[in-house]
Order: structure tokens, then sequence, then C-alpha cells
């Protein structure tokens, strides 16, 4: 886990206040959930490998040395929501559309962008199973990646009854599923004949092997009139009514999506899997080319709730990974130049203790213009106090010595131009804005 | 631990933004640590009380079953930034003035503006002596307060070396001191002879008794010439030459104040004692008549640093506590009524399926002129969605019909003042916004 001192956090707020605006703009509203959650309703939410990764609280006082746990840190913020919703039902409006931007904790092995407090930024709908509900997160996703700075990303869309369709049809058990997803997940990293093999490893037979490899495969980029990925689909599963529903789901989604700010950026991947047991309807994925993991994902759920509530609730949501986003907008140097690396925009010097009354009331009258300003606490020689405004590229000093003092006046330093000027103290505040202000 | 609906989060985020615009004012640096420290970091740093007090996390995997905890939930936000300027020193500037907004847990029971899960706003400035850090301190705190609408605190100040030469000089032992201030600290709830009563149980001697009633004792209102409470402490300390320094130190950070935005807000107060061990200097504290506890409070800790560095960096912060500045807004109804309490500015109703996709195309184009739209998503009869939208206070509902469509028109209904009109699609961002203002 890690600390971000004043540059990271500032790096941090930025993302943060874009992904919040647009999702204001969508109507999402803010929700916060605490850290700690009783540890009965973070159990058996996440599957086995779940549970291991989750941090689990003591008891405390004279239950300390049972050793048991009875809270466990966030591990997502989609449980929390399913509790809150079934907490809070009377609070809440039938159609709630939720964001919350809040740490989670995995007592996973750190790697690139993979940490084990990191921060996921969440929107959910919920009371609805419109398509338009699957399109508004596609391009709030979208819109926040774009005004990120973000133009070379694709959001992959498949359907979890989509899946179970495409192998049923090609005669994989349904005990199989789980494993032929597995090996099918690979298919971009191992190629056809690595999948086959891994298949036939599983014990899955060869005709349902060439059935899935013909599904799951880019049309040859030599077909002269190549059929698209998603009518190839739904002519595979044409037979199989469940599919037939994922298909029309999808394609309805695609259609709306089209509308969209989102226009383009969406494609249908049918081998796109997503880990997460509780999906049931459309699945998401967010990728760049430059890392390995998604920037985000999401799916519909339409009986998550229903787990805590004793009554389903339809919902879809969507997940944007702040850490990785960072990852990558640092490496592609993403950030605008005039994010504040400084403490402030002037700093008062001063010559002798005598002159930290009047240090205190220039600040104020300066901080009352809206500045920020540092007040330099100990009265040392002038230029190790200037060197110390440099090092912190504070681009203004102002310098308040015996004769300004006396004078009601302040002698503003330009450090950057090289420059200074003497005003009244009360003249200093706008002088030192149009400064700002000039050098941009 | 409580969740955050989004009216609670929004009145959250209102006062977090006007502490964090006060805290940059005065050039302090956001730092985020992480909730998670070493247990070894927290153990011993809050007394035998705080060490009960701490959320302590059982080791994973295969050290699971052991029952022990390696790591704890944060605690306050001032050990872990002693341990970063020990862990990053080399990164961070020789005078750091960094504010910290992040939660603390503490298994306490819980109480009015007393949760085991809350914010505190810490600032704190490193690495300077002079007394311009303690009234710079206490001017942000009254900047932040009084911009959030308090008018009536006050900000006590003592000395945490005065306390013990006045405890000295009036002839307790040093091993009686703490039991002394547990005593004298009850002087406002149980009057003189109480706390008379209760030094006495405590072994105290009679003469030290009165010693101490005379110097804590407020001036009587009879007196024609009353000696402030100041000079009075000062004249029964001064065979005392730490008690003397004290004093001199209690004396430069109010004449400091009193030229800042805080002047006549701050008060000495000999009998503030606070309980956190780690005080060396000043101590100051925030309250308001309407709360049991404090807003906030500080002082100087200048040995801190050093049990994690092997080198001490004078030191001094002040936290205001979030959870009480709330309770207390809450209850004299400070927050301002434009605080947002809908979804969205404009809701789009739609009046069957085949409009969704129209709907969609309109809610991309309000949201580029920053509206904050929500998108009806099921197409159920326009009462019930426009009384959605009543229920949700979204002022506007913009009615896409199939007339509408074919036009590439909106008709925008105004709920309040329930009149409507219609306008060219791109033309109604400019009119709902108009029609926004106008509302005020």
């Amino acid at each position: 886990m890690r600390d971000f001192l004043p540059e990271d956090v500032r790096r941090r707020e930025y993302v943060i206040g874009i992904i919040t605006r647009v999702y204001e703009r969508y109507g999402f509203e803010p929700l916060e959930t605490p850290a700690v959650e009783n540890i009965e309703t973070l159990l058996g939410k996440y599957g086995e490998e779940g549970n291991q990764l989750i941090f689990k609280i003591l008891k405390r006082g004279e239950h300390e040395a049972s050793g048991q746990a009875d809270l466990a840190l966030r591990y997502d913020l989609t449980v929390p929501l399913a509790r809150v919703v079934a907490q809070h039902q009377s609070k809440l409006p039938r159609l709630f559309k939720r964001y919350q931007i809040q740490p989670v904790w995995r007592a996973d092995r750190p790697a690139r962008g993979r940490f084990r407090e990191f921060y996921q930024c969440d929107v959910d709908s919920l009371g609805s199973s419109s398509p338009m509900v699957e399109a508004e997160l596609c391009a709030a996703m979208s819109d926040a990646l774009t005004e990120l700075g973000f133009d070379d990303f694709v959001i992959r869309i498949n359907h979890r009854e989509l899946l179970t369709s495409i192998l049923s049809v090609a005669g994989v058990g349904a005990y199989q599923h789980g494993d032929a997803l597995v090996a099918l997940d690979k298919l971009d990293k191992i190629g056809p004949a690595g999948v086959d093999g891994e298949l036939a490893n599983r014990g899955i037979e060869e005709q349902a092997r060439n059935a899935l490899l013909q599904v799951f495969l880019p049309p040859d980029p030599g077909d002269a009139t190549p059929v698209g990925v998603l009518p190839r689909v739904a002519a595979f599963v044409t037979g199989d009514e469940a599919g037939q529903r994922a298909v029309a789901s999808v394609q309805a989604i695609m259609e709306l999506v089209a509308q969209t700010s989102a226009a383009g950026k969406v494609r249908f991947d049918p081998s796109l899997a997503r880990g997460l047991s509780y999906y049931t309807g459309a699945i998401m994925e967010i990728n760049v080319a430059d890392l390995a993991g998604s920037l985000g994902g999401g799916g519909r759920y339409d009986n998550l709730i229903g787990m805590f509530l004793g009554q389903n609730i339809p919902a879809c949501g969507f997940s944007l990974g702040l850490e990785r986003i960072l990852v990558v907008m640092t490496e592609r140097n993403m950030f605008p130049p005039a994010l504040a690396t400084t403490p402030a925009d002037v700093m008062i010097a001063t010559f002798d203790a005598s002159g930290a009354g009047a240090a205190m009331r220039l600040a104020a009258m300066l901080r009352a213009t809206g500045l920020r300003v540092l007040v330099y606490p100990d009265p040392e020689k002038i230029g190790k106090q200037i060197k110390y405004a440099d090092s912190r590229r504070i681009p203004f000093v102002a310098l308040l010595g015996d004769d300004e003092i006396k004078a009601g006046t302040v002698t503003v330093k330009n450090l950057a131009a090289q420059t200074q000027a003497t005003y009244d103290q009360s003249a200093a505040g706008a002088a030192i804005r149009q400064g700002l202000t000039q050098r941009g």
C-alpha cells in the first residue's frame, strides 16, 4: 500500500474530478459506504479465491484473544451497494443511479497497476432492465476517458447468456463451461492451436472444439465478403432461444450506443468472459493497447441484490480502475502541465522576528483575495528564504523589510522574470493575481 | 459505521470543499496515506486505552489460523504523517506543510458526533519552531469555521510546559501531575469545591490544592481591577524558568494571532490539558456552546517524528473533526438551500421504445452543454415518468414524442412553473440552462 505525496494527490484529484463531473452529467448520485463491512456480507460473494483475498479484522476487547474475525475490509463497491439497497430501500428512489469512488482492499500480489489498496470509480443503475441502461453506461465511460485525454480505448461487449448458449450449442457439457471459458479467454495470447490443445486437455471433444473455434476465430482477412462477428454468432445459436434473446439484447445495446458519444468505441467480442460470478446479462470491458489488464469493466447483475433483499432488482454497473488509469496517463504524460506542483502562489519573507506581525497581517490580506500564501516562519537570511521559494516553484516572493512595514508597502519579486516592484499592501493581491494570469 | 446516501455525501463534500480551499490558501499541500498501517507503527503511540481501540487485521493465507494481527487500521492522521516523514524524507521539503482529510477508525463506543469510522481534517507544519506556525494554524481554523458559517466558536490555548510548571510551583509531585490534571479538567462541570474534593481524594495536599485553585479559578466578577488570566499565571510561575518560557511562547502566539483573521477568537485557558501524550508545547482546542466535545484541537509535538526518524523535527498541527462539524451544522440548519438534492437538471421522457435512440441523441447534446441529464429508461406512461421527476425534484422534463422526433424538436416542461415550450433540439440546452438560472 502506498503513500500519496502532494503531487500524487493532485493527479489523483484531477482524474477523480473529471470522472465525477461526467458521472454527475449522467444523473448518477454520490454514495459512500464504510471501509469495514460485517464479514458475512462479503464471504461467499467473490468465489473461493476472493474469500482468501479479503482482509479480515480481529474481534475487539476480550474477544481479541479468540483470533476470530467479525469484520472485513470492503473488497469491491458492488456488494456494499447491494447491502445498502436492502438496508435503506425505503429511502432510495425506485430508479437509483449512484456513483461511488472509494478505495477497496485485496490481499493480492502487487503488480503493475495492481495494489492492495486501490480506488474503484463505480456507477450502477438499479431498477430497470432497459438496454438504454447499458448504452448510457458505455457512453459515460467513453466520455470520462475521452475527457481524460484517451482516444484509443475500445469497449468490448458480450453477454453471459450468449456465452452459455454458444457452449451448449457447440456440445460442451454444462459442467465443462468454466474450463472451456478459461481456455477460450487465452485465444489472443496462445492462438487457435494453443486453445485447441487446452480444450482437449480439459476433456472437450473434437467436434465441440472445432465448433467453438469456428465461432470464436476472427473472420479470415482474405475473405472477400466477410460476415460480421455478431451475425456469425447469431447464426450459430439460431436454434437456441436463450441465445437468440442474448443476441437481440446485444444488438439493441449496440444500436443505442451508436446514438451516443460512445459511437464507434464499442465492439462485440464473443470471447469476453469476465471473472465475477454475479453477472447475468451484458458484460463490458475497456482496454487500451499498452495495458495488459483492463481500464474498467462491468455488466448486468439482476440477481445480486436479491441475495440481500430477498427480492430481485435489475441492476447494471460499470467500474473504472483509478490506479490503472493513472499508470497509463503517467506513462503517456497525459497530465496538464498547469496541474499545481507548488504549495503557494506567493511566499512572504521577513527580515527579522519583529516583522512577524506585519507578515501575518499581509498574509490575511492576500488570502482574502483568494491567493494561496505561504508565510516563511523563520527570519533566516533573505537569500535562503528566496532559494526555498524557488525550490518549491513558488512564483512570487513578497519582501517585508523595515522600510516596507513603516510605509505600508511590500516589494513583490517575480522569481521567473527576475523583476520586482513595490506596491501598497492593499494593492499587492491584485498585482500578484495579474502576474499569475500572465504566466498562464 | 454509517452509509452516506446522496444528500449526506453532498453535505460532507460541501464542508470538505470549504476546509480544503482554506487549507490551500494557507500553503498546505495534500497528503494521503493508506488506511492500513503496520501494527507496530500504531501500537504504543496512543496510550494503553488507545491500543485497545485499534482495529487489528488478521494475517492472511496460511497464517490466518494463527489468529495474529500484523496490520491495523489508521487511528489518527498524525502518527502516519510522522512515519511518512521518516520514510520519504529525501522527497519532502525542509519546511513541509501538509493537509490530510481522510477517515480514521477507533473501536470506541458510539455517541453523538462520535463514530467508529470518522473523518479528520488535519493540517500540520513541520520544520519550524516559530510561534508564527501556531498563529497561522489558529487563523486557518478560524477561517474554515467562519466560511462554514460559524461565528460563535472559541479557540482556547494553553501550553504543556506551563501546566507542568504550575503543578510543580503549586507543590504537586511529578508523579501526581496526571491525577491533578484529570481533576482540574472538571472545573467547569463540578465547580471549585468539587475539584478540591477530587484533588484531596487523589492525595494532593491542602496547600497545593489552594494554590492550584487560586491560579485556575476565573477572576472574581466583583473585582474592580481584575488581573487578566495570563498575567496572573505568569506571576504564579515567575520563579520557574520553564514556566516563564512557556508564558512567553503563549504571549508571542497570541500577539501574532491578533494580526490575523482569528483576532478575538483565541483565549488563553490554563486548565486546557488535551489527552494525547505526544504534545510538547502549545495546545489548542475549539469549542462551541452547543457541543460537549470539541470541534477540533491540536498542538505542538516536537518529539514524535524523532520516534520514527531518529532525529527530532519540530512540528505543530491542528485537526478539525468533520463529523462533529456536520452534527452542529445539521442541527443549526447551516447548509445552503441550493446544495443539490436532485440527481439531474433535466429528465428525458420517451413515449415508446422506438424513441430510445432519439432520447440517447438528445441526452448527448444536452450533456455536451454541461447539463446533468437523466434518461428515464423505460417507456412507461408519461404521467408516471413526470411524477418520478417531480418526486426527485428534477426541475425540467424533456418530452420526446413521435412528432418531436420527426421535427427534430423537444417539448420542455418546467415542473415548478407548470409551463412548457417546444424548442429545436439544438436550442433546448440553452433554454434549460436559462430556466435554471432564473430559478436561482
